[in-house]
């Protein structure tokens, strides 16, 4: 239907006839001749209609915006002066010989063309059609089958298999609620939607698949924050007979070409790695951004002594933890700004934010320093910090001082939140590992361990001993791949004897008739020539929303649900009748 | 942990140390010496341990199928006379230095080194993870990964974007059974899980993505038949601005190359086409095996005044259809044979089985001929019969004389048991195209027009005017591409044009306001400038199932479900618990 893309005309099809199908972006009259901007996928083209041609004239007259035309025409340079060098095909334009309306079009309920991002997001998910029409969403998606085929493409040369696990299965133990699928056939029982393959893409090892990966859908029924959806995309890896150093470096590389595929950035090589430790102590975090030159420095053992208790009784606490964050130029923040920090790292817990400003520190020593506690400092704590932090005129620091975990939690948080609002960061891309996480975590709700991964990540060979005796200290076998403060992967060596698997399900408190009940077939499997093998999992609508410098993954995805797990263009979920719920056995309980 | 894969090791490696990883095949003591068999995904070596190094020997002596071994050893070559030309390592064998149980095994359920397909079904999903080490699995999961990247690789040359449409959704009309999710979030109501991603990726035209593709997990909840799986895998694709002949050619030219790239074989270009109606006249099927060199002939004008009830009045009835099958050497055929065609025509409703023996026709005409209804014909109609069916001595014509539809299917499946019986079918691929199929089939019993695709597709233009008045004579701008007698993809020009959908809808007794709660976004959709467009969706496992040899589509998926839609390996579908069911907002009905 067309001999050409709108987009790519060019002057070397000067006094061409081309054929072209798309658009109306634009329709004006100026001076009895009429100029459409037809736009297609590949970018827009000025059509030209003048009266001389009375039935493509009339055509012409007839079409509005997001009309779709089939126009034949005749290439021909612009008018000197008229050329428009923002578009690629600026310098010239289609002389209309015939255009035919292929469809015509109600006006949009919002604008296409001139788009500002004042149309409410439930209004673009509706007519999300419309809105998949703009430029910036064509790229955004475009960008991600591009991202997707690169990573595809490097997995193939690099001897992948591609397999595909199943949607409709068993419930798996990734800890978030599963949804449901209620089976017809077997009454009173329910298929679940994965997680994640992660029990199939080690199955898949125990059956000599050697290398897997699968750009695979999952599912997790929670309650949806910003950067949540019922369903995302995963690409999930596993491999057999590598350990860790070559896994990481093999997913290193990957993510490397990615980037330069796709955007031309060269990321360091190698990604520095951090231990869990380290980036707890350094940035609060285990997904620092690295972006941003902040960091927490412990100060406790210089308030173990001092008066005020706030920073005290932390000190002296092996839970508490006490740290200093430097604000470089800090000293401008005004009293309203900190309050607000105040507020701020209050969500996550943190009683106060306890800061000093260094104003005139070199000249005036103590004198120069500005903050509500200085006089619960003596002056060796002082000299400590400022000696400690480097902090010199003009900057501001800030004090965590609670539970280890809370402090780690505001102060990390508040670090993030100075880099941005103080433009701290550079413009760089920051990739790293985050290694050596422990294997367990304490629940001092409920009294017990939980698997910081999953229970099927490795411990490291030499801790195998200290599982029972001291499972706090065990380290894992995990790794988790961060960018600019965002986790983008993370996986495991795995553990690949039926024994140790045997000792982990118990630490976790997994009864063995529970653990035979949920994972039988895979305690089985074990036992049958398991491979060592390992894997990783990299989140595609995150990778590509940070690759795409986009807001949110929902704006990198064609169809997204809203935050109320809803999709206003078909308006699922939706009712269904009595008979399908008869077939499945199922009545509707009516809540109280 | 390995250098090399057993498969790989050959003479350019004598004498070099390598180190392998992978399963005991076999393990035999043979003159004080051990020989292991070992086996990865690449093949298999064999492992020489001798006494001299005792450690390594007492390793090797633990060893049983199916462990896990690290060994490291020097490539040599087997003494002559030993070399086993059967296998691509089988001049050389591995010395071993140092061997090592990564992990043992149980004895296995079931022979995997010598598997003679003894072992049921149930107990090979069972132990998925054991039944996939076998080659015979692994080669069909590696070429399915193949033909999948041919595929992509094609439709990225040719500029499709891929786009990912959601898996949770809202009922689709493709006229099976929807799997339903309740959703938590909005009580009472449930996701669907597509049938297909029909309307998304008509919505991405609309959104003006140009060509998509997509390789979409599909969901039908149907009573399994041998060729059915509650999930499969279709590729599916759309495009903009194409009319059917182009996306034809586009799509035969995928369908080739993916042939050539992983099965060396070059299909016919282009593709034979074959309208339905000449399909169902020739072959009583529109997805004819046209490697079976046998053709239904009509006869009714022949027998419209023959006594003979049985055939003259299907003969003389416009809905009735009679047809001459003639069956090459068929006079071999004993009766117990022929009884047994009888009896499987009548599966399809034929109420007999009428033939005529060909003995000897060419010396004695009429009386060389041998046949039960031999009497009931007169002669002008036995000659008519003979000319226009060319049969010869030793031939067999069949007949069927009924209704149209019960001839066609009854003869149509009886022309492809006796290909296969007599083995009369080329051993080559037979791709063709099946057009011009009617818009709708009359439903006798519900007294209603139905889509013979979907209600999407376009009726041909020319034939829009009589839509309403002739709906029966309406043919539709489907295609169907049919390879071996399998329909392997299938698609439409849609319908672009709200009224013409509106107009569809209103035939097949979908009021107003019905089209409106199911399709009311399509219909709005269409309203807002949708481009003409068209695509299909080829089935992913059919295909690689004809392309393995398989017999089943479960040999082709790596955990497929069983026929009572269930996984031995998982034991999914299982129960849930009551809170789960209360989240939900449900309660399971007892069965009466």
């Amino acid at each position: 239907m067309r001999s050409h893309l709108c987009g790519l005309l060019d002057s070397s099809l000067i006094d061409h006839e081309t054929t072209l199908c798309g658009w109306v972006q634009r329709r004006r009259d100026h001076g009895g001749v009429i100029f459409i901007d037809l736009r297609d996928h590949s970018g827009v083209v000025q059509i030209v209609c003048d009266p001389d041609r009375p039935a493509t004239f009339a055509q012409a007259e007839q079409a509005r915006s997001e009309y779709v035309l089939q126009v034949r025409g005749r290439v021909r340079y612009r008018p000197s002066g008229t050329e428009n060098r923002d578009l690629s095909t600026g310098l010239i334009e289609l002389l209309a010989l015939e255009l035919t309306i292929l469809n015509p079009a109600e006006p949009p309920p919002f604008q296409l063309d001139d788009y500002h991002g004042d149309t409410s997001e439930e209004v673009r998910l509706r007519y999300r059609y419309l809105d998949l029409r703009r430029p910036e969403m064509q790229t955004r998606l475009r960008k991600r089958s591009l991202i997707v085929k690169t990573l595809r493409n490097y997995l193939d040369q690099h001897d992948f298999l591609e397999v595909e696990t199943p949607i409709l299965t068993r419930s798996t133990p990734e800890g978030a609620r599963d949804y449901l699928v209620p089976s017809r056939v077997h009454p009173g029982e329910f298929y679940a939607l994965p997680q994640s393959p992660q029990l199939f893409k080690q199955l898949l090892m125990m059956s000599g698949m050697d290398r897997y990966y699968q750009v695979a859908r999952c599912f997790r029924d929670e309650d949806l924050r910003a950067d949540r959806q019922p369903e995302f995309t995963q690409l999930d890896i596993e491999v057999s007979f590598l350990n860790e150093d070559a896994l990481m470096t093999l997913m290193e590389n990957m993510i490397r070409q990615v980037f330069d595929t796709v955007l031309e950035v060269r990321l360091p090589d190698p990604f520095p790695r951090l231990t869990y430790s380290e980036a707890m102590r350094r940035f609060g975090s285990d997904r620092p951004d690295l972006r941003i030159p902040l960091e927490l420095i412990d100060v406790a053992d210089l308030m173990q002594t001092v008066e005020f208790r706030v920073f005290a009784e932390p000190a002296a606490n092996p839970n508490g933890r006490v740290v200093a964050l430097r604000v470089p130029k800090g000293g401008e923040l005004s009293r309203k700004a900190i309050d607000e920090y105040t507020q701020f790292v209050s969500i996550y817990g943190a009683k106060g934010l306890a800061y000093i400003k260094v104003n005139q520190w070199a000249n005036n020593g103590r004198d120069g320093l500005q903050s509500p506690i200085l006089k619960h400092l003596p002056d060796a704590t002082i000299n400590g910090i400022m000696a400690r932090t480097g902090a010199t005129d003009g900057d501001l620091i800030f004090f965590g001082a609670d539970s280890a975990s809370v402090v780690n939690e505001a102060m990390g948080a508040l670090r993030v939140k100075l880099g941005r609002d103080l433009a701290l960061f550079t413009d760089e891309w920051q990739p790293l590992w985050v290694i050596d996480f422990p294997m367990f975590e304490y629940d001092q709700d409920a009294k017990r361990w939980t698997a910081l991964h999953h229970p099927f990540t490795a411990p490291k060979l030499d801790q195998l001993d200290r599982l029972e005796t001291d499972p706090g200290s065990c380290l894992s076998r995990a790794y988790d791949m961060v960018l600019n403060g965002s986790e983008i992967g993370g996986g495991s060596i795995r553990i690949h004897r039926a024994e140790v698997q045997r000792r982990v399900f118990e630490l976790l408190n997994i009864s063995p008739e529970d653990a035979e009940d949920r994972f039988g077939f895979l305690l089985r499997a074990l036992q049958y020539g398991c491979p060592p093998h390992g894997g990783i999992a990299f989140g595609i609508d995150r990778l590509v929303m940070l690759m795409t410098g986009s807001q949110s993954i929902r704006e990198v995805m064609a169809f997204p649900k809203t935050q109320a797990a809803s999709c206003p263009l078909t308006g699922a979920p939706s009712e269904v009748n009595e008979t399908q719920l008869r077939e499945l056995a199922l009545r509707l309980r009516t809540r109280t």
